[in-house]
């Protein structure tokens, strides 16, 4: 029981305006008189015409569709960064195209082409797989969270500030020896920064350390298995001491922590753990875990807000695009919990 | 930089063809002589010529985008299938619009209403807020997962073989008393059936068994109280009598287990616990925890078989509505891990 659609056609010659005038109280409606709009809105209600957004994207450029392109589901800091996001809708009302990349480069341009065609009004990227330079020739509002952000604009947690409190954390547990495990990161990448940060205060204190750095996977099977030799490693090579590490983040942390218990029905006291994100598992982890806190909602909401006032600025007449990127930086908070003296 | 877009009354200016012809050349190419097509397809070359999406849509209806509409992003079953939902793009093409509706009714109806105005094609609903006799009046085609499903095609799973099988497993561990832990469920919703599995396998082997069907909320904060409380309760009731309990999913199952541990330091002789879905807490728990597993690719991937083939429908130019919805069930999977003897 489909009823016909209303058209520009058929208020254009309901009212006796031309289509140009119907066209023009959607899209600018002040340029009409306010009789005139009322003779419009007044029609509308008698052929009871439901808006068709699609007509309005063809005659505004404005879709309200934003794309966000995320790295996997797996880790519980990216399904929480997008329950942030999505919960924007109520704000901003943008609604949000979401894709998953899962690290397959071909997939996520081909995707991201598309989205270009259905003339989204911008992007909010978490996903590391395209360069920012690249990202940055579609020549469309994208704010980068998390990932290489030279010539984008971004809003990512102070990760030196990070690695900062977490070497001062482990320092205070009076550890004998201090250990970052993290991928093999690029020095573009922000999460670089919680590097060099650890690395800083170990220095600064004098204190012994080890950098673990490298690819335990994106599979649970995989940071399993990686884990697991990491943990024989350390047990091996400091049987005795205590030792204080800090994960690349709270899932790879709760791993480690399980490994743990597994072994031991509880957290050795040889054995400090802190984990980076607050993300939700660090709460729903087997004892409740330490952790150097990324401000999830707050970074979602900056994200948004950056993005929006890109958006509202290309809506303009004569819009003044950015001159460079803008990069916000949002504090890190240590949030001590039970795997930590 | 921005290049100027090429219209359709340009090339129809360049070809010398008519606004109409250059459309039917790409919404019915068979219409035109196979030398008309090679002179416009020339001239799109010569013209630079870029795929406008948006004009299709509004030249042919189809807007590749489907929208998805789940309660929340909190519960590891639902991050999971959105996982597997958005992985279809590769086979399918449909992109998706994603919604977090977290209970609040009136923003989810909005947020709906929104999808329906830009044309998307379909709907997949795993939220229950909106009675599915709401959604068919939509008229556009829904497939629901997992909720009340009378009026929409849907694809669940065999919740009450779900329910045979938690009870089953539980009674060859010798359990003293069987509890089946849930929400107050009304018995429209598929997840009803888990009980009459549950305590029809109970009363066809005369075991005790208690059913406490309460609301332990939607946050971790809430569901830790709740199964705090539960666990204390249980204790008292049957100090030294083994229970069995069928946890309402994964994540609650995980709670109580971490409950156990953080008093006993392990799974006591006298717990035994199955959780539902076999979402990746269950594998990420301090010990592997038993569940009745969802196939929850199986499930994602026939929810977009069954929507996209009534999307098709949609397409042909005499599209045959569906008579009666279809309701696909899938085969739960026992999964015997180490919280279960």
């Amino acid at each position: 029981m489909k009823s016909k659609k209303v058209t520009f056609a058929d208020i254009a010659s309901y009212t006796g305006f031309s289509k140009t005038t119907i066209s023009r109280y959607f899209n600018n409606p002040d340029s009409l008189t306010l009789e005139n709009q009322q003779k419009i809105a007044d029609a509308l209600v008698k052929l009871d015409y439901k808006e068709n957004k699609v007509g309005r994207i063809l005659a505004s450029g404005k879709t309200e569709f934003v794309g966000i392109i995320i790295p996997n589901l797996y880790m519980h800091y990216y399904s929480e960064m997008l329950n942030q996001i999505l919960a924007t809708y109520e704000t901003y009302g943008y609604k949000f195209l979401v894709f998953a990349g899962n690290a397959k480069a071909d997939i996520e341009r081909k995707y991201i082409e598309e989205l270009l065609a259905y003339n989204i009004e911008g992007m909010i990227v978490l996903s590391p797989t395209i360069p920012s330079k690249e990202l940055a020739s579609y020549n469309v509002p994208i704010v980068g969270i998390e990932r290489e952000d030279q010539y984008i604009s971004s809003v990512n947690t102070d990760n030196y500030m990070g690695g900062v409190q977490a070497a001062s954390l482990l320092r205070k547990s009076s550890c004998d020896i201090l250990i970052h495990v993290n991928g093999k990161i690029q020095d573009t990448s922000p999460a670089f920064g919680r590097i060099r940060g650890f690395v800083d205060i170990c220095e600064e204190y004098q204190l012994p350390y080890e950098l673990i750095l490298t690819d335990i996977g994106n599979t649970f099977d995989e940071n399993r298995a990686g884990i697991l030799q990491l943990e024989e490693r350390l047990e091996k090579k400091y049987p005795d001491k205590k030792k204080g590490i800090f994960m690349p983040n709270d899932t790879h942390a709760n791993v480690l922590l399980n490994i743990l218990f597994q072994k031991y029905g509880k957290l050795p006291d040889t054995y400090q753990i802190i984990g980076f994100d607050n993300s939700p598992i660090s709460r729903e982890a087997v004892i409740p875990t330490s952790t150097v806190g990324q401000q999830i909602s707050v970074i979602a909401n900056e994200a948004m807000k950056l993005l929006s006032a890109q958006m509202e600025e290309r809506k303009k007449r004569r819009p003044e695009p950015l001159k460079e990127p803008i990069h916000k930086v949002i504090a890190p908070i240590l949030i001590r919990r039970d795997t930590t003296a």
